[in-house]
């Protein structure tokens, strides 16, 4: 392809609608055009990306035995009122009627639609396992479309559900989409971790969300530096606090102090001079609607999803403040365990490691000071209900946790049989019985793929495509393309590239050559041949990798050997 | 891939909703499945055919230099609006509002999009020639939809658009794409007919829509047998009727007769005794809101878009009763053109050439017998406004017009600078002018392609997959898979059939060999190698083609070489 021909517009200013680095740079190297708020055209360098970074998790899908096919955008309302997801989605679905008023949305996923069909075509275990897979638009209307391609409304994306006889057949089929996934973002170039996240209403054990770690991530991720460990916040546990040694003093009784106007944290800590540590934070939470006190440290967050799983119910909310006067006899700010009576009360363990401690004192303008949990307060219940901070203690081996933002690029799930009971899904089983089928889902955002993978690999000048998703491998630039020699070297090579099987742009427009390195770089070809002024010299040229920027001279004969050399080594580095 | 793992549902009964071949087809041997009106899932065999389809298109649109890029699905009605579609397109455009209550639709085609973005892109002539194109699911919401894939709601296509500085360069790029859509076709083992057609509103010379003759088509064509002449039956002209030699005796005056209660060509005939040859029918239309009166000969028809060109409208009507009684003063069926006043009178060349004709008298009951035209009337106009009929003479090589219906899978269409004037997209031209970009828009549409190769490639055992698009090329069937000679001989084969490239499914079911048989007919793969009881005969296994059903005797060893041979032929036989 010759650049002068190529479709790929760039801009040399910061789009001052980009929102990261990514945005950004597909915006200025002329990938993706925007028509409607989280609507983009793909111009044809991000189309080619889309398509190769396509055929990768197609080709790992295969590899774990789905079959591709293609279900409908457009779905009738009928299957989503079925299982009640048609009110569930809220205003995130797209609706329409038709001509004759029949009610549809555009699929935000699908699993009504394929849970309908295998009800209808397997009805024996011997058409069991079975995964089946396709690669679409999706629909979301979010109401706050962020970062161009990452939170979009109209986005690619692969789902492929499993459906097996039993939940052992799931665990295999989810094991073969973990490794699948596993294979599928390491060809692509994208380090991912697997991070462990909480399955929510469906329950069941453990979900999976693959997330590239970036600050312009929407989700909060706790990792191990030591081992690979990798987990939703909302999911990580926290290791139980460190055995104190028997305290050398007895603490004091507990003590009543005057805190005029003092509610929060800082204005505590400020006001008594102590540290946050040495806090409780008593919060009210109306769990399926009756009150719960909750005890954390001062310096740590109440985990609501831990709540939640707890009590066995995702109906956790914070108490109104007349609740709370009312059942506390203190305004919110100075709610304490000491006394408090008629609810449960739920403590953090590491709130109950605190030796001496500061509390509300259910009464308004008052703390207690010399609080001792377990001397002064007995909780009904001792449970990690903290979110996970850096400096935690890893679950699996004691490292050091950190946090991360992170950007989520697929997930797996087991859907168990949701889906097949409310649609009566079943098959007919070995022992002659009628039972659900057991379904997974398993998703890969490909058009955020794209877009992570520009987030992971770019510098100052550009993006730097890995080898295995880059639209092109190479691009030639003559220097002087009016220079007769130097535009025919180019050509040559150009030629003798494409016959190596190396996808190649020649860059023949008649431009300054800032202006054609600078888009080359800010396109992020891996490969790029300077034909230039060593040419007459010494009858060489210039071979660079975009990722190091060494110039490597090399004769007009070699060059196109060199790239595809080159080409193999980059390529054979990605395999899984 | 193992039968006993593909979700390829075959039905035994024929499906009572299936209006055509390939309609039933589809359904038995589990391609589609229906999930509301018009709107399908393509199951893995049909989603392989699609994209084989698909990648011949590309490769052909590659080939004449397009890029593909993708533009949305879900498109803001603003554009629609600026070119006035958003009214005109009425209820076939599916229309949805999002969160904010903005107006979307679902793209039907996509030339205000694409307008928009070569408007924003293109600047200048040396960014031109460009041609971009989309494989994609389209949106109509038909009032019908019929024939499972061909008339669907939802649908895939190609759609490219061309952009060039002016009308010699669009002239080349629809040469192109001509020339490209005979490869794609050809390679798709498609016979198709280039039709020509007539551009409606947007006017120009000549459009073409690619035509597979088949009587469930919607589109009426015309052909020659002997040349490669194509029409649309709107579009045909009618070559002028061979000159009259002097007729022997002379023709006694125009004779009114009494004719009561006689009105329709088949009444009159019956009624005076001569043939509808002979009878000038007189129609009264209303061009552009003015009464206009056409003769044709008694037993043509009048064709409406003829006459709308003819008087370079689109705004045709059939005159309602009263206004033909007022002007003419006779009801309609009793209309002449002999005295008739006040109103053009357009006569279709073959109806002047009537010698000794019969025409409505302009009173009720009454007609008018000798009539000679050109003696007894004189036209204000004398031009083809009728019907190309069978028998008609090839207006390109004098053979023999017949006709017949066509299913539309694909159409190339000059837009010249319709939607670039509408939009204003323009660029700047080597002369320092600015001028707008002269369009043309090329269509395929891929699932009615699929739907149309079977149209033409099945018999009434089912499908008979060309290669080139069929889903897998070869089926190896043990007739008894519990044999464990048989089981192993048929692994073996569909191992070196595999290795050799050649896509080959290995039916590995424990059913009876008719019905493993009944399946691979069905679903139509072009090759089979059957291991049955002459195994352990004569270590030979049975190889046939499906469109010739005969039965090859083979070594073991010789049977995947066979095949591979055989596809390397009919590969062959298929290159344009």
């Amino acid at each position: 392809m010759r650049m002068s021909a190529l479709l790929a517009p760039t801009l040399r200013e910061q789009p001052a609608e980009a929102e990261s680095d990514s945005h950004r740079l597909m915006l200025r190297a002329g990938l993706i055009r925007k028509v409607s708020a989280g609507i983009y055209t793909y111009m044809p360098l991000a189309f080619r990306v889309i398509r190769k970074i396509s055929e990768i998790v197609r080709q790992e899908m295969d590899r774990a035995g789905a079959q591709e096919l293609q279900l409908p955008i457009v779905q009738p309302a009928e299957l989503w009122l079925a299982t009640g997801r048609w009110q569930e989605y809220g205003p995130e679905m797209f609706r329409l009627r038709d001509r004759h008023g029949r009610e549809f949305c555009l699929g935000p996923t699908h699993e009504e639609i394929i849970t309908a069909l295998v009800k209808a075509e397997v009805r024996s275990y011997r058409q069991l396992p079975l995964m089946l897979y396709q690669i679409q638009n999706k629909y979301r209307d979010e109401i706050r479309p962020r970062f161009g391609v990452i939170r979009g409304r109209e986005f690619i994306m692969k789902d492929l559900y499993s459906f097996d006889r039993d939940e052992a057949g799931l665990e295999i089929s989810y094991q073969k989409m973990h490794e699948a996934y596993v294979r599928a973002f390491r060809r692509c170039g994208l380090q991912t971790r697997a991070v462990e996240a909480d399955p929510g209403a469906i329950g069941g054990d453990v979900t999976h969300e693959f997330m590239v770690l970036s600050p312009i991530g929407e989700a909060q991720v706790v990792y191990c530096r030591r081992c690979d460990y990798a987990a939703n916040v909302e999911r990580a546990p926290v290791a139980p606090p460190p055995h104190a040694a028997g305290s050398e003093k007895p603490v004091p009784p507990a003590e009543r102090v005057a805190t005029p106007a003092v509610r929060t944290i800082d204005e505590l800590t400020a006001f008594l001079g102590v540290a946050a540590e040495r806090v409780l934070k008593t919060l009210i939470y109306l769990v399926d609607g009756q009150p719960v006190a909750v005890v954390v440290r001062g310096d740590h967050r109440l985990n609501e999803v831990k709540l939640g799983r707890l009590f066995g119910t995702s109906r956790i909310e914070a108490a109104p403040p007349e609740l709370i006067e009312r059942r506390t006899g203190a305004p919110a700010g100075y709610v304490g365990p000491v006394g408090l009576e008629g609810m449960e009360v739920v403590a953090d363990p590491w709130a109950m490691a605190v030796a001496d401690a500061v509390t509300g004192a259910n009464a308004a303008d008052a703390h207690l000071i010399h609080v001792v949990p377990g001397r002064d307060f007995r909780p009904t219940r001792v449970a990690d209900v903290r979110v996970a901070e850096p400096g935690d203690a890893c679950p699996r081996c004691g490292g050091t946790l950190e946090t991360s933002a992170g950007i989520e690029v697929g997930q797996i799930f087991k859907l168990h049989t949701k889906y097949s009971e409310a649609l009566g899904a079943t098959f007919l089983d070995e022992d002659g019985k009628e039972k659900p089928v057991v379904m997974g889902c398993y998703g890969i955002g490909i058009t955020r793929t794209m877009a992570a993978v520009i987030e992971q690999h770019h510098d100052e000048r550009g993006i730097i495509w890995p080898v295995t998703v880059a639209p092109y491998h190479a691009i030639v630039v003559a220097v002087n393309s009016r220079d007769a020699g130097q535009a025919q070297a180019a050509e040559r090579i150009y030629r003798e590239l494409a016959e190596r099987g190396v996808e190649v742009l020649l860059d023949d427009r008649d431009e300054r050559p800032g202006v054609k390195f600078n888009d080359a770089d800010l396109m992020g070809f891996p490969y790029r041949i300077t034909v230039g002024s060593r040419l007459a010299a010494s009858g060489e040229v210039e071979a660079r990798r975009r990722r190091d920027g060494q110039d490597v001279p090399v004769g007009v004969d070699g060059a196109a050997a060199l790239v595809e050399q080159w080409l193999r080594e980059d390529l054979a580095a990605l395999e899984p």
